[in-house]
Protein backbone atom coordinates (compact mmCIF):
# COMPACT_ATOMS: atom_id res chain seq x y z
CA UNK A 1 0.00 0.00 0.00
CA UNK A 2 0.80 3.60 -1.08
CA UNK A 3 2.21 5.67 2.08
CA UNK A 4 -1.08 8.35 1.26
CA UNK A 5 -4.40 7.73 -0.68
CA UNK A 6 -4.95 11.21 -2.09
CA UNK A 7 -9.20 11.60 -3.06
CA UNK A 8 -8.86 14.06 -5.68
CA UNK A 9 -10.56 15.31 -8.67
CA UNK A 10 -8.38 16.99 -11.63
CA UNK A 11 -10.24 19.59 -12.17
CA UNK A 12 -10.28 21.04 -8.60
CA UNK A 13 -7.91 22.23 -5.67
CA UNK A 14 -6.67 18.80 -5.48
CA UNK A 15 -4.58 20.14 -8.34
CA UNK A 16 -2.25 22.04 -5.21
CA UNK A 17 -2.29 18.98 -3.41
CA UNK A 18 -0.78 16.72 -6.49
CA UNK A 19 2.16 19.23 -6.70
CA UNK A 20 2.70 19.37 -3.09
CA UNK A 21 3.00 15.86 -3.08
CA UNK A 22 5.12 15.67 -5.92
CA UNK A 23 7.42 18.32 -4.33
CA UNK A 24 7.49 16.22 -1.17
CA UNK A 25 8.43 12.84 -3.04
CA UNK A 26 5.71 11.24 -1.34
CA UNK A 27 4.75 8.18 -2.24
CA UNK A 28 0.60 8.09 -3.39
CA UNK A 29 -2.18 6.59 -4.62
CA UNK A 30 -4.91 8.69 -6.33
CA UNK A 31 -8.58 7.84 -6.18
CA UNK A 32 -10.66 9.87 -8.23
CA UNK A 33 -14.12 11.46 -7.09
CA UNK A 34 -16.81 12.29 -9.00
CA UNK A 35 -19.18 14.82 -8.22
CA UNK A 36 -21.66 12.92 -8.46
CA UNK A 37 -20.79 9.44 -7.16
CA UNK A 38 -18.57 9.87 -3.84
CA UNK A 39 -17.07 6.98 -2.30
CA UNK A 40 -18.43 6.12 0.98
CA UNK A 41 -14.83 5.52 2.34
CA UNK A 42 -13.83 9.38 1.25
CA UNK A 43 -17.39 11.13 2.74
CA UNK A 44 -16.33 8.92 5.88
CA UNK A 45 -12.47 10.88 5.90
CA UNK A 46 -14.57 14.27 5.05
CA UNK A 47 -17.59 14.96 5.87
CA UNK A 48 -17.37 18.12 3.81
CA UNK A 49 -16.95 15.94 0.80
CA UNK A 50 -14.39 18.05 -0.39
CA UNK A 51 -11.17 17.25 -2.42
CA UNK A 52 -8.60 17.04 -1.77
CA UNK A 53 -8.25 15.03 0.67
CA UNK A 54 -5.53 13.17 1.77
CA UNK A 55 -5.13 10.12 4.09
CA UNK A 56 -1.81 9.22 5.17
CA UNK A 57 -1.17 5.30 6.34
CA UNK A 58 1.31 5.92 9.02
CA UNK A 59 2.49 3.61 11.26
CA UNK A 60 0.14 4.60 14.41
CA UNK A 61 -2.68 4.29 12.13
CA UNK A 62 -4.74 6.31 9.61
CA UNK A 63 -4.69 10.43 9.43
CA UNK A 64 -6.70 12.49 7.46
CA UNK A 65 -5.62 16.10 6.64
CA UNK A 66 -8.08 17.96 4.39
CA UNK A 67 -8.05 22.03 2.91
CA UNK A 68 -5.17 22.38 0.27
CA UNK A 69 -3.14 24.40 3.21
CA UNK A 70 -2.68 22.19 5.39
CA UNK A 71 -2.07 19.51 3.15
CA UNK A 72 0.74 21.10 1.53
CA UNK A 73 2.32 22.26 5.27
CA UNK A 74 1.76 18.69 6.51
CA UNK A 75 3.20 16.99 3.85
CA UNK A 76 6.22 19.77 4.08
CA UNK A 77 6.65 18.26 7.85
CA UNK A 78 5.94 15.09 6.80
CA UNK A 79 9.66 15.06 4.55
CA UNK A 80 11.90 17.04 6.44
CA UNK A 81 14.69 15.67 3.98
CA UNK A 82 12.78 17.86 1.16
CA UNK A 83 14.16 20.77 2.15
CA UNK A 84 10.58 22.81 2.19
CA UNK A 85 10.04 23.76 5.44
CA UNK A 86 11.10 26.88 6.63
CA UNK A 87 14.40 27.70 8.85
CA UNK A 88 13.52 29.96 11.76
CA UNK A 89 13.80 33.22 9.51
CA UNK A 90 11.48 32.37 7.41
CA UNK A 91 8.62 31.29 9.34
CA UNK A 92 7.24 34.56 9.63
CA UNK A 93 6.98 34.59 5.73
CA UNK A 94 5.80 31.45 5.73
CA UNK A 95 2.66 31.48 7.55
CA UNK A 96 1.74 34.63 6.73
CA UNK A 97 1.46 34.41 3.41
CA UNK A 98 0.28 31.03 3.36
CA UNK A 99 -2.51 32.32 5.65
CA UNK A 100 -2.95 35.51 3.48
CA UNK A 101 -3.91 33.12 0.37
CA UNK A 102 -5.71 30.95 2.29
CA UNK A 103 -8.02 33.84 3.71
CA UNK A 104 -8.35 37.15 1.91
CA UNK A 105 -7.15 36.04 -1.24
CA UNK A 106 -9.08 33.36 -1.47
CA UNK A 107 -11.87 35.64 -0.56
CA UNK A 108 -11.41 37.98 -2.87
CA UNK A 109 -11.17 35.68 -5.90
CA UNK A 110 -14.76 33.83 -4.46
CA UNK A 111 -16.18 36.69 -3.76
CA UNK A 112 -15.48 38.41 -7.19
CA UNK A 113 -16.09 34.98 -9.08
CA UNK A 114 -19.64 34.80 -7.14
CA UNK A 115 -20.17 38.46 -8.28
CA UNK A 116 -20.63 39.49 -4.39
CA UNK A 117 -18.20 41.82 -3.23
CA UNK A 118 -18.70 44.05 0.12
CA UNK A 119 -19.98 47.47 0.34
CA UNK A 120 -17.71 49.66 1.99
CA UNK A 121 -19.38 49.67 4.88
CA UNK A 122 -19.19 46.50 5.19
CA UNK A 123 -15.31 46.17 4.54
CA UNK A 124 -14.46 46.41 8.41
CA UNK A 125 -16.05 42.97 8.83
CA UNK A 126 -14.77 41.28 5.45
CA UNK A 127 -11.50 40.16 6.73
CA UNK A 128 -9.74 40.79 2.89
CA UNK A 129 -11.25 44.09 2.92
CA UNK A 130 -11.64 44.69 -0.30
CA UNK A 131 -10.42 43.02 -3.68
CA UNK A 132 -7.74 45.55 -4.83
CA UNK A 133 -5.87 46.24 -1.62
CA UNK A 134 -5.75 42.31 -1.01
CA UNK A 135 -4.16 42.43 -4.60
CA UNK A 136 -1.47 45.47 -3.92
CA UNK A 137 -0.35 43.72 -0.71
CA UNK A 138 0.80 40.86 -2.83
CA UNK A 139 1.98 42.46 -4.94
CA UNK A 140 4.07 44.52 -2.80
CA UNK A 141 5.72 41.25 -1.27
CA UNK A 142 6.06 39.04 -4.42
CA UNK A 143 7.17 42.56 -6.62
CA UNK A 144 10.71 42.55 -3.68
CA UNK A 145 11.01 38.76 -3.29
CA UNK A 146 11.48 36.47 -5.19
CA UNK A 147 9.16 33.47 -3.29
CA UNK A 148 7.84 33.79 -0.22
CA UNK A 149 10.60 33.27 1.91
CA UNK A 150 12.92 35.59 -0.01
CA UNK A 151 15.24 33.96 -1.91
CA UNK A 152 14.47 30.28 -1.36
CA UNK A 153 11.47 27.67 -2.83
CA UNK A 154 9.39 26.31 0.44
CA UNK A 155 6.13 24.59 0.77
CA UNK A 156 4.27 28.13 1.18
CA UNK A 157 5.11 28.60 -2.64
CA UNK A 158 2.93 25.64 -3.87
CA UNK A 159 -0.27 27.21 -2.22
CA UNK A 160 0.54 30.68 -2.74
CA UNK A 161 1.75 29.84 -6.13
CA UNK A 162 -0.85 27.96 -6.77
CA UNK A 163 -3.41 30.98 -6.12
CA UNK A 164 -2.11 33.37 -8.39
CA UNK A 165 -1.54 30.87 -10.96
CA UNK A 166 -4.84 29.97 -10.97
CA UNK A 167 -5.77 33.37 -10.54
CA UNK A 168 -3.96 34.29 -13.52
CA UNK A 169 -5.09 31.46 -15.85
CA UNK A 170 -8.72 32.29 -14.63
CA UNK A 171 -8.36 36.39 -15.52
CA UNK A 172 -9.45 36.94 -12.12
CA UNK A 173 -5.96 38.01 -10.84
CA UNK A 174 -4.34 41.00 -12.52
CA UNK A 175 -1.65 40.62 -14.96
CA UNK A 176 0.57 42.34 -13.10
CA UNK A 177 4.47 41.46 -13.52
CA UNK A 178 5.44 40.49 -10.22
CA UNK A 179 2.05 37.92 -10.20
CA UNK A 180 3.17 37.19 -13.95
CA UNK A 181 7.34 36.91 -13.06
CA UNK A 182 6.26 34.81 -9.98
CA UNK A 183 3.65 32.08 -11.75
CA UNK A 184 6.75 31.31 -14.67
CA UNK A 185 9.26 30.76 -11.67
CA UNK A 186 6.53 28.05 -10.36
CA UNK A 187 5.58 26.99 -13.52
CA UNK A 188 9.13 25.85 -14.16
CA UNK A 189 9.76 23.50 -11.10
CA UNK A 190 9.76 19.84 -11.97
CA UNK A 191 7.56 18.70 -9.54
CA UNK A 192 4.75 21.44 -10.68
CA UNK A 193 5.30 20.08 -14.44
CA UNK A 194 5.05 16.41 -13.06
CA UNK A 195 1.73 16.90 -11.47
CA UNK A 196 0.01 19.20 -14.09
CA UNK A 197 1.13 16.50 -16.18
CA UNK A 198 -1.02 13.71 -14.35
CA UNK A 199 -3.82 16.01 -14.06
CA UNK A 200 -4.00 17.24 -17.55
CA UNK A 201 -4.20 13.87 -18.55
CA UNK A 202 -6.75 12.98 -16.52
CA UNK A 203 -8.97 16.31 -18.11
CA UNK A 204 -8.24 15.22 -21.08
CA UNK A 205 -9.47 11.71 -20.80
CA UNK A 206 -12.73 12.70 -19.19
CA UNK A 207 -13.83 15.26 -22.05
CA UNK A 208 -12.85 11.90 -24.38
CA UNK B 1 12.25 47.39 24.36
CA UNK B 2 9.96 44.39 24.30
CA UNK B 3 10.13 41.39 22.14
CA UNK B 4 6.94 42.06 19.74
CA UNK B 5 4.92 44.91 19.21
CA UNK B 6 1.58 43.91 19.03
CA UNK B 7 -0.78 46.47 17.12
CA UNK B 8 -4.36 45.73 17.53
CA UNK B 9 -7.82 47.08 18.53
CA UNK B 10 -9.98 45.14 21.34
CA UNK B 11 -12.91 45.10 19.46
CA UNK B 12 -11.14 42.90 16.09
CA UNK B 13 -9.71 39.35 15.89
CA UNK B 14 -6.53 41.04 17.71
CA UNK B 15 -8.54 39.47 20.70
CA UNK B 16 -7.34 35.85 18.90
CA UNK B 17 -3.40 36.55 19.16
CA UNK B 18 -3.48 38.53 22.58
CA UNK B 19 -4.85 35.29 23.97
CA UNK B 20 -2.00 33.31 22.14
CA UNK B 21 0.70 35.72 22.80
CA UNK B 22 -0.45 35.23 26.92
CA UNK B 23 -0.71 31.25 25.63
CA UNK B 24 3.15 31.85 24.71
CA UNK B 25 4.31 33.73 27.14
CA UNK B 26 5.61 36.30 25.10
CA UNK B 27 7.19 39.45 26.09
CA UNK B 28 4.80 41.93 24.08
CA UNK B 29 3.83 45.52 24.15
CA UNK B 30 0.35 46.43 22.70
CA UNK B 31 -0.06 49.62 20.24
CA UNK B 32 -4.09 50.13 20.19
CA UNK B 33 -4.96 51.16 16.66
CA UNK B 34 -8.18 53.76 16.02
CA UNK B 35 -9.95 52.77 12.41
CA UNK B 36 -9.72 56.41 11.56
CA UNK B 37 -5.86 57.42 12.35
CA UNK B 38 -3.76 54.64 11.70
CA UNK B 39 0.04 54.91 12.55
CA UNK B 40 2.79 55.35 9.80
CA UNK B 41 4.93 51.80 11.44
CA UNK B 42 1.59 49.83 11.17
CA UNK B 43 0.78 50.72 7.78
CA UNK B 44 4.41 50.24 6.92
CA UNK B 45 4.33 46.87 8.10
CA UNK B 46 0.77 45.73 6.71
CA UNK B 47 -0.85 47.92 3.99
CA UNK B 48 -3.91 45.89 4.55
CA UNK B 49 -3.87 47.87 7.13
CA UNK B 50 -5.29 45.17 9.51
CA UNK B 51 -4.98 44.37 13.12
CA UNK B 52 -3.91 41.95 14.80
CA UNK B 53 -0.89 42.55 12.86
CA UNK B 54 2.89 41.15 15.48
CA UNK B 55 5.87 42.66 14.41
CA UNK B 56 9.24 40.34 15.79
CA UNK B 57 11.98 42.09 17.04
CA UNK B 58 14.22 39.14 16.38
CA UNK B 59 18.09 39.23 16.83
CA UNK B 60 18.36 38.92 13.18
CA UNK B 61 15.73 42.13 12.19
CA UNK B 62 11.99 42.63 12.59
CA UNK B 63 9.50 39.92 11.26
CA UNK B 64 6.34 40.90 10.44
CA UNK B 65 3.59 38.22 10.74
CA UNK B 66 -0.17 39.52 9.84
CA UNK B 67 -3.48 36.94 9.98
CA UNK B 68 -4.21 35.89 13.07
CA UNK B 69 -3.98 31.99 12.23
CA UNK B 70 -0.32 32.83 11.29
CA UNK B 71 0.42 35.06 14.61
CA UNK B 72 -0.79 31.92 16.00
CA UNK B 73 1.14 29.22 14.59
CA UNK B 74 4.06 31.42 14.27
CA UNK B 75 4.01 32.17 18.06
CA UNK B 76 4.03 28.36 18.99
CA UNK B 77 7.01 27.73 17.05
CA UNK B 78 8.76 30.56 18.33
CA UNK B 79 7.95 29.32 22.02
CA UNK B 80 8.66 25.37 22.09
CA UNK B 81 8.81 25.42 26.02
CA UNK B 82 4.96 26.66 26.01
CA UNK B 83 4.45 23.11 24.45
CA UNK B 84 1.28 24.31 21.84
CA UNK B 85 2.96 22.82 19.22
CA UNK B 86 1.67 19.55 17.69
CA UNK B 87 3.72 16.27 18.46
CA UNK B 88 4.17 14.18 15.02
CA UNK B 89 0.59 12.43 15.29
CA UNK B 90 -0.88 15.56 15.80
CA UNK B 91 0.35 17.21 13.28
CA UNK B 92 -2.61 16.35 10.82
CA UNK B 93 -5.59 17.85 13.24
CA UNK B 94 -3.94 20.53 14.59
CA UNK B 95 -3.29 22.04 10.46
CA UNK B 96 -6.34 20.42 9.34
CA UNK B 97 -8.33 21.99 11.67
CA UNK B 98 -6.42 25.42 11.96
CA UNK B 99 -7.15 25.83 8.00
CA UNK B 100 -10.95 24.48 7.93
CA UNK B 101 -11.75 27.31 10.51
CA UNK B 102 -9.39 30.13 8.58
CA UNK B 103 -11.08 28.82 5.44
CA UNK B 104 -13.97 27.37 5.62
CA UNK B 105 -15.86 28.26 8.65
CA UNK B 106 -14.52 32.09 8.13
CA UNK B 107 -16.07 32.24 4.76
CA UNK B 108 -19.61 30.75 5.99
CA UNK B 109 -19.57 32.94 8.98
CA UNK B 110 -18.71 36.22 6.69
CA UNK B 111 -20.94 35.17 4.25
CA UNK B 112 -24.11 34.64 6.62
CA UNK B 113 -23.02 37.87 8.36
CA UNK B 114 -22.90 39.98 5.54
CA UNK B 115 -26.30 38.12 4.07
CA UNK B 116 -24.86 36.46 0.88
CA UNK B 117 -24.94 32.80 0.59
CA UNK B 118 -23.85 30.74 -2.41
CA UNK B 119 -26.77 29.52 -4.49
CA UNK B 120 -26.56 25.63 -4.63
CA UNK B 121 -25.10 25.82 -8.27
CA UNK B 122 -22.39 28.16 -6.43
CA UNK B 123 -21.57 25.72 -3.85
CA UNK B 124 -18.95 24.11 -5.57
CA UNK B 125 -16.95 27.19 -6.12
CA UNK B 126 -17.60 28.42 -2.60
CA UNK B 127 -14.57 26.51 -0.46
CA UNK B 128 -16.82 25.70 2.38
CA UNK B 129 -19.88 24.90 0.20
CA UNK B 130 -22.43 25.67 2.43
CA UNK B 131 -23.00 26.59 6.48
CA UNK B 132 -24.91 23.86 7.22
CA UNK B 133 -22.39 21.37 6.03
CA UNK B 134 -19.13 23.56 7.55
CA UNK B 135 -21.02 23.82 10.53
CA UNK B 136 -21.93 19.73 11.21
CA UNK B 137 -18.24 19.02 10.07
CA UNK B 138 -17.14 20.97 12.66
CA UNK B 139 -19.65 19.61 15.63
CA UNK B 140 -18.35 15.78 14.20
CA UNK B 141 -15.06 16.72 15.35
CA UNK B 142 -15.82 18.43 18.45
CA UNK B 143 -18.15 15.83 19.45
CA UNK B 144 -15.32 13.48 18.89
CA UNK B 145 -12.22 15.28 20.62
CA UNK B 146 -12.33 17.62 23.60
CA UNK B 147 -9.55 19.67 21.75
CA UNK B 148 -8.10 20.30 17.86
CA UNK B 149 -5.89 17.16 18.46
CA UNK B 150 -8.09 15.07 20.75
CA UNK B 151 -6.76 15.20 24.16
CA UNK B 152 -4.72 18.17 24.32
CA UNK B 153 -4.30 21.74 24.32
CA UNK B 154 -2.52 23.33 21.04
CA UNK B 155 -2.01 26.36 19.67
CA UNK B 156 -4.89 25.42 17.29
CA UNK B 157 -7.29 25.37 19.61
CA UNK B 158 -6.37 29.33 20.21
CA UNK B 159 -7.99 29.84 16.98
CA UNK B 160 -10.53 26.87 16.20
CA UNK B 161 -11.67 28.14 19.73
CA UNK B 162 -11.44 31.68 19.08
CA UNK B 163 -13.94 31.10 16.15
CA UNK B 164 -16.73 29.07 18.10
CA UNK B 165 -16.52 31.28 21.04
CA UNK B 166 -17.30 34.37 19.10
CA UNK B 167 -19.33 32.59 16.59
CA UNK B 168 -21.89 31.65 19.62
CA UNK B 169 -21.29 34.79 21.39
CA UNK B 170 -22.94 37.15 17.96
CA UNK B 171 -25.31 33.89 17.93
CA UNK B 172 -23.67 33.34 14.32
CA UNK B 173 -23.15 29.69 15.01
CA UNK B 174 -25.36 27.72 16.48
CA UNK B 175 -25.36 26.42 20.41
CA UNK B 176 -24.55 22.84 19.40
CA UNK B 177 -23.78 21.09 23.04
CA UNK B 178 -20.31 20.24 21.18
CA UNK B 179 -19.63 23.86 20.91
CA UNK B 180 -20.73 25.02 23.84
CA UNK B 181 -18.44 22.80 25.74
CA UNK B 182 -15.70 23.47 23.81
CA UNK B 183 -16.02 27.11 24.23
CA UNK B 184 -16.23 27.14 27.89
CA UNK B 185 -13.15 24.64 27.97
CA UNK B 186 -11.43 27.37 26.01
CA UNK B 187 -12.78 30.49 28.63
CA UNK B 188 -11.79 28.33 31.16
CA UNK B 189 -8.03 28.92 30.30
CA UNK B 190 -6.04 30.93 32.65
CA UNK B 191 -4.37 32.82 29.20
CA UNK B 192 -7.86 33.49 27.55
CA UNK B 193 -8.74 35.08 31.18
CA UNK B 194 -5.95 37.67 31.19
CA UNK B 195 -6.21 38.21 27.57
CA UNK B 196 -9.36 38.74 27.73
CA UNK B 197 -9.73 40.91 30.67
CA UNK B 198 -7.23 43.53 28.94
CA UNK B 199 -9.00 43.77 26.03
CA UNK B 200 -12.48 43.96 27.97
CA UNK B 201 -10.96 46.64 30.02
CA UNK B 202 -10.21 48.10 27.06
CA UNK B 203 -13.48 48.47 25.47
CA UNK B 204 -14.41 50.14 28.56
CA UNK B 205 -12.49 52.52 28.62
CA UNK B 206 -13.78 53.26 25.09
CA UNK B 207 -17.11 53.38 25.74
CA UNK B 208 -16.39 56.29 28.55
Amino acid sequence: MADYTFYTNPMSRGQIARWALHEAGADYQSVIVQWQDKPAAFLAANPMGKVPTLVHHAADGDRVVTEAAAICLYLAEMHPEAGLLPNDGEMANYYRWTFFAAGPVEQAITSRSLKFEPTPEQEGMAGWGNFERTMKTLDGHLSASKWVCDGRFTMADVYVGSAVDWGLNFGIMPPLPSFVGYAERCQARPAYKAAKAIDNALIAEMKK
